[in-house]
């Protein structure tokens, strides 16, 4: 099965896809974006200060929300929305009404393939969710529906159509997405190796989630997508799309559905401060070896079949499992279930 | 921790690796890998009518087995070592006394890099098989161990330390390593894409383990390399890898070491017949859609600490589980038995 050109899929889901930026400056960075993005509408999510004007280049079509606007529209249930963390970028996914949603940082800019030519990430996040996953055995000439490629000798026939892909998340090109300690470490590090391949994520596997440059079938994993309690009055920050990935990986595993790594690729611009991450991440770091093999152990009921059900049932675990870890882990159970409510609120088709 | 260089490592293990390859015909393949193997010792298991010369060019230094010394050296054990297809090859690491084994078929050649320089595989095997594997946790910049890159954000600290590699499995650009009804399918196509990667295969998926370009730790994995039976007098060809690659990663993942797979790449020069292969394979095509969730499933005892328990336990379970699907099968879990039986008995300090 041979992927629609991008050409052909770019006006396809035009009517059916968002941007989702949460920002805290001008939109400058979308200039080099706009051969790519003017096409589609942008959910711009403004952190911070809510009184500063944020400019967005002309011609974009947008709709822009501050702190205000999320009050105004979530009453008490705003208190599951992160504030002064990119985690709120996940209110634009909830206030979105289309099927597939590609976010993207703002200090992210075109990267260009070895060729040269500059590469149109979303036309290949496009190509990546519509054609199926593999999560139930490894192909080793990686994706089997690309060009040129298919399933190798061995592969089972029966496990040769796939599965739905719910998450395509793309990679970045020079500043590598290291964690504090890393970045510390090896300040001058460059991601310059471009890896031309797609691949699924196996079954039972997770993987750590980056936010950067991230598309998904919003109908398929949507409310998996919480980008959790981080930043402005929590102990954490910068673990906002792990927190995602962790959830919508046992959730997608759970459901049989496919989330995919590798191309496209960004070109990530700005190095975050080590200094000021370390401090968000610290607590991270050593949570998250008491928060991995939690996942890795998370065993959903079978009779859940909707992410939504399957989410509440993630809040419990975390709930009883991470609880005892902080009382953070508690807060967050219960702003799962809020996240929900808020879903099924605005989204009353989804309930 | 960065890999050794090439030109650091190749002298390093000359003496503690064996290069094992199965032929019907003169290898006069050797000519073009001569500045990257000549300073190994190759085992040649000769397939086939054993009166035949094999001429190997000159220059090289190598021992030479025709089934005439299999059955001298094994005896009855004989049995287990397959005629008439490359599964013979696994003779090769019985009496390999090294704790590295490379094999690659006579016809493979040289590749080249996307900068057009030579491939020198056995080098990058060594990398692979040097470095640790990480099959606990997917990492999105592919080995971390590689120069250039490392852990992304999220990866857990406990997990960096990686665990040992038994396997490397290498690729092939030209001919890809099709089933007959794809090779039918597509017959012009070839792999002309260059991935620049390696990585793990996590911990519980399965893979389709080609025998072109591969290289192992003989003394971590060698007993679980059996290839099977396979061709002359048994009802089912090309699938010997494919059988070594499946137990093989069921102990790896049951013992705790890793297995990679991406780079090097080799030049597959010659498609082999399709009309023939489906012969030889109808049967496997059709198995493999019990044996693969078979192999999904099978859980090997806490207790089992050793390759060869794990290779007995498996054939127990290969027998029992298997056996009601064809007479093959009890017999195959037999022959496990008897390498198992063989490979201590030439490799005593193993038992």
């Amino acid at each position: 099965m041979a992927p629609p050109s991008p050409s052909h899929v770019a006006p396809l889901l035009k009517d059916e896809l968002d941007i989702v930026i949460p920002t805290i400056r001008n939109l400058d960075f979308l200039e080099m974006w706009r051969p790519f993005l003017q096409p589609y509408h942008l959910i711009i999510v403004q952190d911070g200060d809510p009184s500063k004007t944020i400019r967005v280049p002309e011609g974009f079509d947008y709709e822009l929300y501050n702190r205000n606007d999320i009050n105004k529209i979530l009453g008490p249930k705003a208190s599951c929305i992160s504030f002064k963390d990119s985690a709120c970028r996940c209110f634009g996914f909830l206030v979105s009404k289309k099927k597939y949603i590609f976010t993207i940082d703002d200090d992210c800019f075109v990267a260009k393939d070895p060729s040269g030519e500059e590469i149109n990430a979303l036309a290949q996040h496009i190509k990546n969710l519509l054609t199926p996953s593999t999560p139930h055995f490894f192909n080793t000439l990686y994706d089997p529906y690309r060009e040129g490629a298919d399933f190798v000798r061995g592969y089972p026939f029966s496990l040769r159509e796939g599965v739905p892909t719910a998450i395509s998340h793309g990679l970045w090109l020079n500043i590598p997405d290291y964690d504090a300690p890393t970045q510390l470490v090896k300040p001058l590090e460059r991601n310059s190796r471009y890896v031309d391949a797609v691949m699924t994520i196996p079954k039972g596997t997770l993987f750590p989630m980056c936010g950067m440059n991230l598309a998904f079938d919003r109908e398929l994993i949507g409310p998996a997508l919480y980008f959790g309690l981080m930043g402005d009055g929590q102990p954490i920050g910068r673990y906002d799309d792990m927190w995602a990935g962790w959830c919508a990986k046992v959730i997608a595993d759970h459901l049989g559905l496919g989330v995919k790594t590798g191309l496209p690729y960004i070109w990530h611009s700005k190095a975050s401060n080590p200094f000021v991450n370390l401090k968000k991440e610290y607590k991270g770091i050593y949570w998250q070896e008491e928060i991995i093999p939690f996942f890795q152990s998370a065993a959903l009921p079978k009779e859940s079949k909707t992410v939504q059900q399957c989410y509440r049932d993630l809040s419990l675990l975390v709930k009883e499992k991470l609880g005892p870890i902080d009382p953070y882990f508690q807060k967050l159970s219960d702003e799962m279930v809020t996240w929900i409510e808020a879903w099924e609120e605005l989204n009353p088709a989804a309930k």
